[in-house]
């Protein structure tokens, strides 16, 4: 009993990790097709985010059950609360990949990033990849290193979204009015991925120490990133 | 001991609708600022957000030791997976009031709300101050006619949500794109606060019905919106 018991524990485990992996993929996709125009890429996203809320809305399903057939206690108890808190914030991430896909596909043909800013959004992009390869990574290894390697993009990305507020804003900016409508909104799509990333980090901090302040502090950076300049 | 535990109980799903009524609190200050210019009534919606942030927490933590201490089963137990689950939209309704009351501020002394956009930014306001008091009902009382309420109001509010952006992308539009920015944002704060109190509405059908869809439809209306044309 206890062994089929564990068997669900690690399936419940498993499906938050794999609705990481494609919501890593999604923004992965989302973000190239918003930099390069690539409206089939930004379909692809726009059709896969049904498959995302579906698989979320089973991995709940099954940890609530578990939850009230299984009674589980101490650590296990823990994992079915870290999935119930962190799966709707991952189903979130998965809606402003989505969103951003939907802004490649209501500009088409055009781009919609406004002159001036591809260079930042291209960056947006790698880094909110990077935070969401460190987030499965996290699911999967429960290595806290990756939880402060989020923490660290995400404040990274905060920046970059207050620049781009700047310039929309400022007297240099030559774009339209459409044109800064579209970059401020892609840029907070951008920042608020990362933000939910940090919400469900914190939860795997209390999963894996019973910490609850979710600040738990591990230093060495794991996923590279490639783009660093 | 049962008794105890049915304090508890009580306790927490008090402390849920304490949460509501101060995020309602919270909406209906912002919302009055940012069609009046009211900074002072602003800066009190900014400086109240920690108390739900820490309200939030507190009750997320009772929440667990009580699924950890008693094992609870039944609607017992949907009770706890409620909380647990509705919390974090709260604290999100909080944050998007603030962000509202932010934008006030920004601004101060110039009004965040550009030409022509007046009304439909009042009639925003009304109507999430209406979701908010339907979901402080519907978490009091599990009335589930409040939750069709909320949702005929969401969409209500996503046609407005709508034409804010139709108009600011129109040619009529005479303002700044500092003017246009703002709207934009302002008017996908009020959307997305809507959007919260319906998947926490779902959540409380699941609690009441136990039915996972969230989807239970029931007709009549309860609270009255005053401002209705």
């Amino acid at each position: 009993m206890r062994e089929v018991f564990h068997d669900t524990l690690e399936d419940i485990q498993n499906r938050l990790v794999e609705v990481a992996e494609l919501v890593a993929e999604a923004i992965e996709k989302a973000t190239t097709a918003f930099t390069t125009g690539d409206v089939a890429l930004a379909e692809e996203v726009i059709a896969g985010d049904e498959r995302i809320d579906q698989m979320v809305l089973t991995t709940d399903e099954i940890a609530i059950e578990t939850l009230a057939m299984q009674q589980p206690v101490a650590r296990d108890l823990r994992i079915i609360v870290t999935v119930l808190r962190a799966s709707a914030s991952l189903e979130r991430m998965g809606d402003l990949a989505e969103h951003i896909a939907l802004l490649v596909r209501q500009r088409y043909p055009e781009r919609a990033i406004p002159k001036g800013l591809k260079k930042t959004f291209k960056r947006l992009g790698e880094l909110d990849v990077l935070v969401a390869k460190a987030l499965v990574e996290l699911l999967r290894t429960e290595d806290l290193r990756y939880s402060t390697q989020i923490r660290d993009t995400d404040d990274e990305i905060d920046e970059l979204h207050a620049s781009v507020y700047e310039r929309v804003l400022g007297d240099s900016f030559g774009g339209e009015v459409s044109g800064a409508i579209d970059a401020t909104l892609a840029s907070r799509y951008h920042e608020r991925f990362a933000d939910h990333a940090v919400a469900i980090s914190k939860k795997v901090v209390y999963l894996a120490t019973g910490d609850w302040s979710g600040e738990e502090d591990v230093s060495t950076i794991e996923i590279v990133d490639e783009n660093a300049s």
